[in-house]
């Protein structure tokens, strides 16, 4: 067994190196203490938190599941504990408002440590980014009379927060809710079932934070008659006597088995509005954005932690010889990292999760610039970055990392197979995070609806922008990527040309390019992040600063990445020019 | 729930539209009384007891495991019953020798049969295929005594069969065996341990038969010294007496729960010699050939069955409304079959399954020639058929019907992931079929050094010329087909050169381009199986008969694999000719 190591050194090269981000983020404020030291001492205090706390419950997590009786879910063993630990040293406000109690730390920071935490154990880290992203949604939108109720306790950790969307009518269609709000005095009793609740109920914490979608009382049909409630499981003035909020069961599901995924009845259970009437689902995705990220890094974060047991795997494993003749002639076999089938399997999963590390990184930086930055031009622009890649960084992280994991499975053989390695577990925690916060189809409309073809301020059009510039100004030494991102940027605008030359008159055309089109944006991104890092990995072995073999190792997954992974984009662009009616023709009758 | 259904309709259709096997195979001897309506009584049957005797003990097969107690495994309740009975219908036997109680038929119709029981549940099944596949290396290579005593009782099922290969430090490379034979008079006693041993052990027959794979004294090093030895549980002169064979322990798994997957001690156990010494390995590829065309089909079968729930799901569910505006005003939503990603889940799905179906029926042809042909030089183009393609059979057949499971999974949504609906089930029991049977990297390497580089008789070639002749011959209506599989045929042969060219100086190429390559002409057969199907239900058409909804759906998916699904053959040929520098230049130590 091999055990997950924080991949510091990596998160370090991104945020320091690449993006330099102590010295380029001095305008927004809020980073007066935010050193190269202090980062750097947060990211290894969270990697101790991740290795020794949370990484050490994760198959024993998995092996018990959680149970549930009478109402109640117990966790599994040592769940509290590490919990309780994690909570108490303030992790779960870390980029929580200073004003009620929390850490005020920016999101670029915050990712790579909810990365490790996902990659240590994600059933346990689930509940802990719930509830920092229910926190989000009441720092931003509820009363200033909730944040001081709430807000204090969601960061200390002593309470949690959940996310009530679905019904068992309701999926991805939020507008066939039927779950009531009804007004009582100042605030509302609501009544209805929801389903699919992760973290719905639990012994971690004294208290539960429901934040519930549900309808007014003569509310407009459709999605826009939608209000956002919080809903405590205990009331704070009595705390010993529940408000109408119970657990009917737990779902048994293929992964994730550590997390309490439940069916929540509310019984006339008293609310609060949060933010306007009508306008719920809005407040719901300031933390279904946040979420969204942090289901990518999820995926990312299991598909890292799989490589890393698969590489050491590798390494150690002896069958068969080189295809260059024996390469340890005194072992019974040469070592696996000898067979090019091998390190193509490796490569590609570690090609995908260290783009996706840059990109998080990216996404996390213009998520602090779109709040923090004192200049409205710079915050726009920063807030449509956010809008285009949250659902390439949810949907791709979490595509690649559950490839990642089925590769990494498949590195090991039979052992890969069975319980004991522990990447069949990585797999099945993998698969949910591609269709939870919204599957990933729906996040590839998201992006090709309202940001490409109804994107009237052009924003991706800003961010093609970018990468263009960069690819023009590579250097010399750097030709490959310019090319290769050329290339792929090519094929990328000619599949938006063809999708909104025709939606014009095909409304389908939207739906039919939106997966291959989310898959083609995150190659150019996963290249642009690949070439950034190349450079900038060149450059210091170039002036010979930092760790030779770390920015070695990065050229050569940088090459992989560009050579074998990016020519992909031109069956994309044919896939999506092969238009809608290689999809709609059929009647529905003959599937 | 959806329960699972027999594709009859397809089946039929391939078999007797497609390659018209019933006037096409004549000159095989072997079907004087293999009739259409013959054939179409077996399927028939074969699809009852798929539907109604194996698929509903497949969930609770899950469910229940099997379990494991000194020395003892108990397989899920229901087990024992249906196997006696399926076994009691000569299903095992159906290919088997007539001198010895088999049925004697073709293998292009027992794919079909085996395609069915591995849909309804893989576990039990695999207990039935691998009694199947032993006896047939019992068949072709022990001798008469041996056949005598043991082929009778594996054909009626009343004893079972198993492939013992892998040692723990001998997966892979079948070099590292530990296990020895040591000659007792006309017999052997075997003595080592065995580990992934499929069906070791089991409540299911009254007897156990292990092909085994052991060194004699002195045998030479490496794979060359292997022989193989039928080593039974109970010898049959004393069936009360155990032979020194023994069960350790079952694996726990992430899948095909109710499949015993067993550690297997031979402590001085009696055996035979089956074959030659040393040529054992030789011997066990007659039984792992024909797994390894079963174990696609396991692959495809999963696809289907998770296809079928998909596509009623589809149907039924109501979210959201068609981008061309509300289709079912009187429901709360429309179909999910309205929405173009959903169908391009679902068209992925079929046109992958579909092919392979036909694939798996072309292989299986090519399998009886080999046999059956009374001319040397059919039996040997079709022996170079079957070399080629059983590789690309097991490993594209697993490859495209795990994603194809993954798919079925994700049209679901939040359903796909709970245990309830069976589609996650499909995903954990489809994913060991992409490694046992020797992993699909192991199938492409074989593919690409046998059968491409170092392919002296150009039996590559001659497949090659074969789809290039059909494509020529297309008729002016099919003309997208010609130009796609054109297109395709020269992504195939420009990576061919490469390979074949590059990997003289650099052994490593084979390695590096194996993947990509044994993807590359799996896509251009399947584009090869959906050219004969599709002009096959054009023809039908024209002529007014048949199935019109069949026919018509049959073009639609055709034209969806051309169209969406291979363009994707330019990305593999860029990626082989990235060359193996790509993948092999980074430094062991880095990864």
């Amino acid at each position: 067994m091999f055990e997950y190591r924080a991949p510091l050194k990596d998160m370090q090269f991104i945020l320091h190196d690449v993006f330099q981000i102590s010295s380029r983020f001095t305008d927004l404020n809020l980073n007066d203490e935010l050193s190269e030291d202090l980062i750097n001492s947060v990211l290894e205090e969270a990697g101790r938190i991740a290795e020794t706390l949370m990484a050490p419950l994760n198959q024993s997590g998995d092996e018990q599941g959680c149970q549930f009786e009478a109402g109640q879910v117990t966790t599994p063993e040592g769940f509290v504990d590490a919990y309780r630990t994690y909570a108490s040293g303030g992790w779960i406000g870390l980029s929580g408002d200073p004003e009620y109690g929390g850490q005020g730390m920016p999101k670029l920071l915050t990712v790579s440590i909810e990365e490790m935490m996902m990659a240590a154990n994600s059933s346990l880290a689930l509940y802990a980014v719930l509830t920092a992203g229910g926190a989000l949604a009441i720092a931003r939108h509820a009363s200033e009379s909730l944040k001081q109720t709430y807000l204090p306790k969601l960061y200390d950790g002593s309470w949690s927060a959940t996310m009530c969307l679905t019904e068992a009518q309701a999926g991805t269609d939020l507008s066939m809710l039927k779950t009531r709000a009804e007004p009582e005095g100042e605030a509302y009793r609501i009544t209805g079932s929801k389903m699919f609740i992760t973290g719905g109920e639990h012994d971690l914490t004294d208290n539960i934070v429901h934040l519930v979608l549900a309808k007014l009382p003569g509310a407009p049909a459709g999605a826009k008659g939608v209000s956002l409630f919080l809903v405590p499981k205990y009331l704070p003035e009595s705390p010993d006597q529940t408000n109408g909020v119970s657990c009917g069961s737990i779902e048994h599901k293929m992964g994730l088995l550590g997390s309490a995924t439940c069916v929540m009845n509310f019984d006339q259970a008293k609310g609060f509005l949060v933010g306007e009437p009508h306008n719920g689902l809005a407040c719901m995705f300031t933390m279904m954005n946040y979420e969204r990220l942090t289901i990518g890094l999820q995926g990312l974060a299991l598909g890292d932690a799989s490589y890393q047991v698969a590489a050491r795997y590798a390494d150690e494993r002896r069958q068969g010889r080189s295809a260059r003749g024996t390469q340890s002639p005194d072992d019974a076999g040469d070592s696996l990292l000898v067979h090019a089938d091998v390190r193509r399997m490796l490569l590609t999963m570690r090609a995908n999760s260290e783009a996706a590390r840059a990109l998080a990184v990216y996404v996390g930086s213009q998520l602090d610039i779109a709040h923090y930055h004192p200049e409205a031009e710079s915050r726009k622009k920063a807030e449509w970055r956010v809008a285009v890649l949250t659902p390439v960084a949810k949907a791709a992280f979490s595509d690649r990392g559950f490839e990642a994991c089925v590769l990494g499975q498949q590195v090991l053989g039979g052992h890969g197979y069975v319980r004991e390695w522990g990447q069949e577990q990585k797999v099945r925690d993998a698969r949910i995070a591609q269709i939870y916060e919204g599957t990933n189809g729906i996040q590839a409309l998201d992006l090709m609806g309202r940001k490409v073809v109804y994107d009237r301020q052009g924003m991706l059009d800003d961010l093609i922008g970018e990468v263009e510039s960069f690819a023009q100004e590579l250097p010399g030494s750097q030709a490959p990527f310019a090319e290769g991102l050329q290339n792929a940027l090519s094929d990328l605008q000619a599949a938006v040309a063809h999708v909104r030359s025709a939606s014009v008159e095909m409304p389908d055309e939207v739906g039919a390019a939106s997966v291959p089109f989310l898959d083609l944006l995150s190659i150019v991104m996963y290249g642009y992040m690949w070439a950034r890092m190349s450079m900038t990995a060149q450059s210091k072995l170039d002036s010979g600063e930092g760790d030779s073999d770390f920015c070695q190792a990065k050229i050569h997954v940088a090459d992989y990445y560009l050579r074998r992974c990016m020519p992909k984009t031109h069956a994309l662009r044919k896939e999506i020019e092969a238009g809608s009616d290689s999809v709609m023709s059929m009647p529905a009758a003959l599937f």
